[in-house]
């Protein structure tokens, strides 16, 4: 049944990537609330495929944001395990849009990858594991039960699927969950992830004077936003780039020999971060390994400014306000509830006076560790190992994934945490790809997974 | 004849505000080429103006940027002194829009005042010497030469008028020029400036990695260029306000005790400012008093920032690069050639390795000192006294007018600095305006400074 269902996976190839291909079209920007009929369209693409190869109970269920798309097989009978399979449907925004060769949402091949928004998150990974179903349903019988939960607000913070998954805590009852959301580092390496680092995003506003001013006539009396959120930001990082939040690192646990074992082998070394990057030279604490930076400890990024004028030429405005996006990514054992109090703590002990701030959470996450010994990620890594023919790779990512921590808070189960996007393939950047025979062997992998579930 | 110029101007004030507003109603936007139309519209409206009223050998003269529009009358003869009249047509861009009550180029009459962009700086005063000038051709004859030299550049750093004035030294030649671009308090306090600080205007981008990142893949591994560029901007200043690019107060000359007498009578006080601006309290060197910090002392602003991603919600970037515009205001005898060598040098010794850095210098103009003894100096203040009732101010004022300096350098003459715009007339910001009593006295103004120069 193995030999077959493989098969039919090889035989199916093409007609999996036209698929693909059909599903990256939509623009599925959950941010975004104009592109929420985009939202719908993909959700019922998505329950039709799950109905197409046998899955039942096939609904698109509401939540507070964008819905969930849900369906399940049971005949495997209570004695199997049950597997929950994750994924999400909605993709970043493709900004800047001048730096696309092609088109965000017009798929294009070109050598051994797939490029469009989405590609590699996630909906290849997604892709992958309804064919790899797909195949074993075809193929004779499915020896484990199957749940599907496919949200739609991922790359938002996966706000309401908490509220949802407490709600539902029945229907979505399984042993563990399968999460082709993670990534491994490159074609050659299979690697699960055992680790993932948490996130608390803010939006910061510093205001000023009631108005933009005109910087001749009232430069030099009045504090200028702009600087004053500046020198906010400055102070968050000493020289050394630690950061300087009160309390950020109390809770940050120490990095254990074995630990430190697994992210030697890491392909994430200064040779490849350069190259990944493109960055003149590497940046960070220089007591860890760019792997561990990454993996193990926090950190405090800007991810946005914004203050005055800021078109082609020269406008001399004294800004009226000035805004940042800043998020930090937490290690257990931080949270994103502390960091919230150490970053208002911080404004508060901070800000002059001279200025008003407004210090907006907007999501988060908290960090999270899978034993190397569930059940999921034993039958996981032999089938990589199967597929690709050489050892696996434990990793801790930087990467955070909110379901990770939500199912460990609600349903008691851990994550398999892997995936067919590589460290290259420019998630969130444009020019996003999925590197297509990575997706062949995922599929593969994921026939195998099951098979060894039995 | 005095009377009855001023006559026909009370006679057609119905008359001027409809022209002023017609002129208002074309957006002639220098810094943005889509309104490169309507830069055209302007001076040809204005090359009409001239020519009505008699003056001769009107042209719209081409510069390597927007044109300039000359007129002349020379019948007054050589006994008689030159004027030359400065001004600019061109406005600052309207944005941000919806912070209008009324649309920026649909000129709205509302209690005293007349809202539209350009109204205050400086279409109004443009218009209120066509119209004086044109009241007192209308009314016998006019005392002294005249010549009109009306710019496009104005908002955009005057770049090309300096080889203009280089270029036509004959035909511009003068006794002094007249230029009612720098404003008076308010509506009670007629005023002259006899000082402008000067400007040098930058736009810095710090480029990191070679494209956007996510920030868990990579976060901690790569220096953030909006953090790089942060840590530079915050360096600028230290903790008390003072600049701290290298050797920038070397040249900065002690305000006098005769100047600090005049600062003492300005209207701009700590009470006059907090209202005007609505910023929380005042800011600035301590030492100095507010009209001080802003006629007497240097600063470096930010006027924009922009990186990684502004829109509404969040995005875990890690950006590519970071942009802020930044300005000094200069006073005697700072240049902005030396201040662009100090910010090379600051950023020289200051910008980190692992970052790349480019600063582009937009434009700039040196300070400006104007003796209280000059000849139309002395006849202006006059004028303004004997319409206002009261004693004038003379003021050193904290914006920058280019063409000062450059008629200094190349005519060697010196600048009548007043206006009709107002420290409240929110030039450069939403809701821009005239108040159109000022308007109305500035037109009488400049009829009695006609005569006065007789």
């Amino acid at each position: 049944m193995l030999e077959k269902a493989l098969g039919y996976a090889h035989e199916n190839q093409d007609r999996f990537l036209t698929e693909l291909k059909e599903v990256l079209t939509i623009p599925s920007i959950s941010t975004d609330p104009d592109h929420n009929p985009d939202m719908q369209r993909v959700a019922e693409w998505l329950a039709s495929q799950l109905r197409s190869f046998g899955m039942n109970n096939v609904q698109i269920m509401p939540t507070g944001g964008h819905p969930v798309v849900y369906g399940e097989w049971m005949g495997a009978g209570k004695s199997a395990p049950t597997v929950m399979i994750y994924g999400h449907y909605d993709v970043q925004p493709p900004d800047p849009l001048e730096l696309w060769t092609t088109p965000p949402f017009e798929p294009s091949v070109r050598g051994d990858n797939l490029y469009a928004r989405g590609a590699a998150d996630m909906k290849g990974p997604v892709l992958a594991s309804l064919k790899a179903v797909e195949a074993v349903m075809k193929s004779g019988k499915m020896p484990v039960n199957i749940k599907w939960l496919i949200e739609g607000e991922e790359e938002i913070g996966s706000d309401h699927l908490g509220d949802f998954i407490k709600n539902h805590k029945e229907l979505l009852a399984c042993d563990f969950c399968l999460n082709p959301d993670a990534g491994i580092p490159n074609a050659d390496q299979p690697s699960i992830s055992t680790g993932l680092r948490g996130l608390a995003y803010f939006e910061l506003r510093v205001y000023g004077p009631a108005k933009d001013l005109h910087s001749g006539l009232f430069g030099g009396t009045v504090h200028n936003p702009a600087q004053a959120l500046i020198e906010l930001i400055a102070g968050m990082h000493d020289k050394n780039g630690k950061v300087m939040l009160p309390g950020f690192y109390d809770k940050v646990r120490r990095i254990s020999k074995k630990e430190h074992q697994n992210f030697l082998r890491s392909p994430l070394n200064k040779k490849s971060v350069l190259e990944m990057t493109g960055a003149p030279t590497l940046w960070g604490e220089p007591q860890f390994l760019p792997a561990e930076r990454i993996g193990g400890r926090p950190t405090l990024e800007v991810n946005g400014l914004l203050s005055g004028f800021t078109g082609s030429g020269s406008k001399t405005v004294l800004p009226a306000w000035a805004m940042a996006k800043i998020s930090c990514r937490l290690v257990p054992d931080q949270t994103p509830e502390e960091t919230i109090r150490q970053m208002k703590k911080y404004l508060k002990e901070k800000a002059p006076k001279d200025i008003k701030w407004e210090l907006q959470y907007l999501h988060g996450a908290g960090p999270a560790l899978v034993s190397e010994e569930n059940v999921g990620v034993k039958a996981m890594s032999k089938a990589m190992e199967s597929v690709w023919g050489k050892p696996l790779l434990f990793q801790r990512e930087g990467g955070s994934i909110g379901i990770v921590v939500q199912l460990q808070k609600y349903l008691k189960v851990d994550s398999v945490l892997t995936g067919f996007a590589l460290d290259d393939s420019d998630v969130h950047s444009p020019n996003e790809k999925l590197h297509l025979p990575t997706f062949y062997r995922g599929i593969d992998a994921l026939i195998h997974f099951f098979y060894n579930l039995k």
